[in-house]
């Protein structure tokens, strides 16, 4: 019989960058026991993204930053908005970009992540944070 | 035990801009009584998104509305497919950039937004629009 | 009572574009019996997307890949990660542009889709590859 769980997982980052969390949101699957079923996630901040990205090299992460930086420039004369700072509006720009919620099945228990697949948080903001993201496991 | 709702919310849109749709799709929530669950959206059209972004100052989505209209000008000679107007292809391409599904976990009644989070529908046309947003509810 | 179902799709793709697999998934529906319910798609790599869009003047998707061939270009002296190719970084970057989950609503037994609505594999890579979208269904 399908049943429900609903978890949170904290995590604090250290300013700008990538925080794998594949393991800890493993370790919820295994605790609710299911074998089968469906892991949704949603963080609940507007200047942050989750992402689903390469863990081999580590190079892809830098481009990566790299690129939304170019593209997304802190202090861009554009904006507004720039009482909390010059990376606050294009961290809020970033997250619009990307995205806030991710789905992933479960099968034999695990996560059906591909073999070069690692679940992150996007830190956009420079300064360090205290994020949560909220998990929804649904499973048998 | 588990039960599943699927309802729809209809947004008449007068032209681009953000449309802030929380409050109705609390209500859903509330009417279908899930304490603990999820909620699944899908917006059905290919040139609006859905979006959560901050609620609290509205210079920032003027300052995403600014960002994305510089990034995807409208009128790009670039694009060939012009026959529904000049602000028809940059609203596909903004919606490809963007979300046309969202899933929030519920806890305690309610959706599990951040402090600062706002669910909008985000028009990317400059004409009206009538958009619709399938939601399923999953909770008990 | 609701049920669950776990299936996947294989795409064998012919380099960079769009591959529609709509009717596929609609048939994993059909086969799973299922009035009411939820669709969750999920694509098990890191330079390839999954996108809805309009399926009605192909235009719209070269358009689509015309925008993002500017907006990330292959061969971008930005890039540190080049082993895989020049075409592997951009790729990406498009795929953290845009998405690797799905999520749509099934009511009266169809996927609830929008009338202009297509489900295509974005394929980034400039090579032929064999993607892999899990497919979690819930329903009854």
């Amino acid at each position: 019989m399908l049943r429900q769980s609903l978890n949170h997982l904290d995590i604090a980052t250290r300013g700008r960058g990538f925080y794998d969390f594949t393991d800890s949101l493993q370790e919820l699957v295994n605790e609710a026991k299911f074998q089968t079923g469906l892991a949704t996630l949603h963080l609940q901040h507007t200047s942050a993204s989750l992402l689903i990205q390469e863990n081999a090299d580590p190079e892809v992460r830098h481009d990566l930053e790299r690129f939304f930086s170019r593209l997304v420039p802190d202090g861009d004369p554009l904006f507004q908005h720039t009482s909390e700072g010059e990376d606050d509006m294009p961290a809020h720009v970033r997250t619009a970009l990307t995205c806030v919620n991710l789905s992933i099945p479960i099968a034999q228990g695990n996560l059906t992540l591909g073999t070069w697949q690692g679940i992150y948080l996007w830190e956009h903001r420079t300064e360090p944070h205290r994020r949560r993201v909220v998990v929804h496991l649904l499973g048998e």
